[in-house]
This record gives structure tokens, C-alpha cells and sequence, in this order.
């Protein structure tokens, strides 16, 4: 597993060279909205998705600086989410990442705004990045993978209904909506554009989907137990503000013995959606192990 | 001129008609977001942008329905714009287009999320449709423009730079840039995204370019006279709000009289621009004339 953790730790640096790298340059956008991009993307967490998405098309033998700039644009998105997530008329999260989160340090109005440029940014950095005429059909691809993901059907749709459960006795089924929207949706787009940018057959791409769905189920489901268990210092954003809040969660609906089991059930259908891919896949495979095993 | 207006009505029908049918289906997203996605983008204003691109495809020889989703997509993000914008942290501001804005109708949460809905959701439309293989690098094309277009260097950057002019003293450089920024990048990226799906060559584009970003100010600067002359009534929005918020605009700077000239002086250099593209292109002459004469 050390070999797992030394992977992730060297792919995520790469990711974070990306992202300083394709943020706008200075003396184009205002200086404060720029600011406040780079505030809340760095210095950033795991970097989970853009990290599944270079391990994934490095398994499909794609090339990393092929999939690199939609990697950051994946990236920039899930950070857009969590400004937005943490503003007062939402979630009203103070900190974030063990700092202050953005519109506690920016205000309201530029928050509102730095969320909305992350946004659009992203979808301008996958869309033109990198050149040439061989990823120009990938690059459409994952823009509207990515796009999808994010929207009402996907990242939106989940906060929605979040939002809209609170407080309420919530089914089994519309928790895993929530989830598969708020966080699901978003991974299992990270794997499937690394297997896009690699160039990978439609059935290399769907088990990559299977995968990330269960990958993204699993975090999920860890994610919620820490957030009852854990500690604010380790998390680096605010604990036991699920419960507080009336959150749908896993262990508020089925306690944490319960839901640990399931997270480890979804982990292992995860690796066997990988079977086809072959021993390729094994960095794949243990990131997802690493996942249910981790403690923030 | 009775011609250009009718042109307009009927292009302004089959952009609506493009809308209703791009709207996520029903069942898709939780209903309470494809409402408010819904309330805000009907029944609409002038559709300026969308038709825009469509006179501009025409113009240039390409087919109506090539440019239609690209055109939804464009009125999408202006749409998000201006839910965004009237939100309490930001203009707060309670009527739009004659009816309650969204944060009134929906709360502020969900109005966040409407706009980010619709942002997104632009880019999925834009990436998607139409189909088919030629139209391929245009839509990526198009892509890109918009997302440069609504990002920090555009409409974002002209948002930001105009709160932070707010109540102080501004220069005639400053203005421009906000309003290019705030107006004039995304009705100039409107008409070249339609010259783009109609295949149009580089120097045509060109051409569009500054066709738009001169029909952008004289836009923006009549919109800047009739919120300072006009009545809430006849704009369907909060007129006299600019002067109240102490907002960076041109009657504050230099007077309706000599605004108004600045306008009719852009309005001229949009028409120059189109010379090289030939007769073809005198229903966007027709519609520059249009809007420096416009009284709502």
C-alpha cells in the first residue's frame, strides 16, 4: 500500500504544477477574482479527482500531459462546488480546508463570483487544452462528460435534493441520489475522462464508469463517517456539522458499523469492475482500497 | 426598418422555440432547479445575443438549425448572469424583466443554483448539439469562445471590476473596460459563434468580431441612458438603480448628450465592420441601426 500512497502523492504534485500553471495569467483577469481562484485551489486537498483521472488514462496507456489540463479543469470544478457549498445561503461553512472559507475571506459577492469563474474557466482550459487536431474529438468529449456531471442531473441535481432533505426522514433511495449526485457523479467522470483523453474503446470506458460509480459511493460513505467521528484539526473543515445540520447521511440512517460495511461492499464491486482491464488496472485498484481505508 | 423588426420577432420565436425544446426533460433533474432554470429563462427579453448569432449564421451561409443550440446556450449563461446579479450580495435587486427576481421567487440558495444550473448546463448543449462530425470542431470552437467570453477575462472580469468602481471615481478607461467586459465580450462572442457554425472563413470572423464588440457598446451605453431616463415599468427592471448604487456608467461620466453620440459613433464603426462581408450582411446593419434607437 505504501507503493499506492507514493503514486498518489507524486500524480497529486503533478496536478498541482498543472493547476498553477493553466490558472489565467497575471494581468489579464481583475487581480482580486484571480486571487480568490487561486485561494481556494491551493494549496488544495487529495486532489482525488484529477488524480483519478491521470491513473486512469496512464492504465489505458494514454500519455499525462494529454489528459493534464482536463484533469486541473475537473479540478477547478470541484472547487467552484465547495465556494458555492460554503456560502451563508447554503451550507454557511466558515472553514474550508482548514482555513477560512472563501467568502469569509473575499465576501459574499466575490465568492459568488470566484465560484462562477472556476466554473467557466474550467470548461475554457478542457476545451482548448492540450492543442492538436488528434484530441480535438476528446476534448469535446470530456467537455460534456464533464458539463453533465456537474449539472442538474449530476453535481447540482445532489445538492439540490440535499438541500431539499434536510431535516426530513429520507429513504435509502434518495440518499444514494443525493450522493451519487453531490459526489458520485463527478469521480466517475474523472476516471472516464482519463480513459477519453488515453483514447480508450467504448468498453474499456464503461468499466471505467462502473468503477468510478462505485469509487464515488465509497468515498461518500467514508466521507460521512468522518464527518461524525472525526476531529475539525484533521478533517480541516468543520466536523459533526452534518448531524447538526439534519443532513441525509449514511451512518444517520443505518449507524456507522452498518454503513462501513457498505462502503467496503461498493469498494469491492469497484474492483471487480476493473477485471476487464486486466493488471493494468492495479493502481486503479488500490486507490480504491486506499479510500475505504482512509482517515480524512 | 419595419423589416429588421419583423426579422427579428420571427428569430426571437425560433430561438424561444430552441429553448423550450433544449430544456432538460422532465423527470431528469429535481423539479424545484428545472423550475427556477425554467422561471428565469421565460418568458425572456429581447434575445438579443441568441438572435444575434442566428442573423450572423445566415448571413454568413450556414443553416438556422446548425446555430440554434449554440444560440440557446449563449441566452443560458446571459441568463445565469443576470440571476447571479441580482442577488442580495451583489446588486440585490428584486425585479427582472417585470416579475420578481429569482432569489424572491425561489430563496437564495436556490437561485445560487439555478444560475450555476444554467451555466452548466450551456456548456452541455453547446458541446452536444447538434450532432454529427462536420459540426464537431465548430462546437468545440464554440465552446471555447463562450467559455472565454462569460470567464474573468469577459463578463465575469467586467462584474467584478464594476463592484469594486462602485461609489468611487472612475475613468473613461475604466468604464470601457467594464462595460467590453460586462456586455460587449458575450454579444461580440454571440455573433462570431455564428459565424463560426456557419463555417464562416477567419477573416469573416474577424470581420463579425468588430462588428460585435462595437454593437456591444452601443448597447450597453444605451441601456446606461434608458436606466437613468427610463421607468421601471416600460425597462421590466429597477430603473434609476444605477445612479442610487453609485454605478460606474457613461450618462454619470459625460451626460446623456454626449453619450448618446458615443453610441451613434459605435454604431457607425459597426456598420464599417461589416463592409468587406457584402450585402449579405445588411440584417446585422439593420439590427445596429435598431438598437441605438431602442427605447426599452
Amino acid at each position: 500500500m505504501t507503493g499506492a500512497r507514493a503514486l498518489l502523492e507524486s500524480e497529486r504534485r503533478r496536478v498541482d504544477a498543472a493547476l498553477r500553471r493553466l490558472l489565467p495569467p497575471r494581468g489579464g483577469p481583475p487581480p482580486t477574482v484571480r486571487r480568490a481562484m487561486a485561494y481556494s485551489l491551493f494549496p488544495g486537498g487529495k486532489r482525488m479527482r484529477p488524480v483519478l483521472a491521470v491513473v486512469a488514462c496512464r492504465a489505458l496507456g494514454g500519455r499525462v500531459r494529454d489528459v493534464l489540463p482536463a484533469a486541473a479543469g475537473i479540478e477547478m470544478v470541484h472547487t467552484y462546488s465547495l465556494i458555492h457549498d460554503d456560502l451563508p445561503a447554503l451550507d454557511d461553512d466558515d472553514l474550508r480546508r482548514g482555513r477560512p472559507s472563501s467568502h469569509r475571506v473575499f465576501g459574499e459577492a466575490m465568492a459568488i463570483l470566484a465560484g462562477d469563474a472556476l466554473l467557466t474557466y474550467a470548461f475554457e482550459v478542457v476545451s482548448t487544452q492540450p492543442p492538436g487536431k488528434r484530441l480535438l474529438p476528446r476534448r469535446l468529449r470530456a467537455v460534456a462528460l464533464l458539463a453533465r456531471a456537474a449539472g442538474v442531473t449530476g453535481m447540482i441535481g445532489g445538492q439540490v435534493l440535499d438541500l431539499e432533505t434536510e431535516r426530513r426522514r429520507f429513504s435509502l433511495r434518495t440518499l444514494d441520489r443525493i450522493h451519487r449526485g453531490k459526489t458520485g457523479a463527478l469521480i466517475s467522470a474523472s476516471v472516464q475522462i482519463g480513459g477519453i483523453m488515453a483514447g480508450a474503446r467504448e468498453a474499456e470506458i464503461a468499466a471505467l464508469r462502473r468503477y468510478g460509480d462505485r469509487v464515488g459511493l465509497a468515498f461518500q460513505i467514508i466521507d460521512d463517517i468522518l464527518d461524525q467521528e472525526g476531529s475539525s484539526a484533521r478533517l480541516g473543515k468543520t466536523a459533526g456539522k452534518d448531524r447538526r445540520a439534519g443532513k441525509a447521511t449514511y451512518p444517520a440512517l443505518m449507524g456507522p458499523a452498518r454503513s462501513r460495511r457498505r462502503a467496503e461492499s461498493a469498494t469491492r464491486a469497484a474492483l471487480a469492475a476493473l477485471r476487464p482491464l486486466g493488471p493494468r488496472a492495479a493502481p486503479l485498484a488500490a486507490i480504491a482500497t486506499l479510500i475505504t481505508g482512509r482517515e480524512s
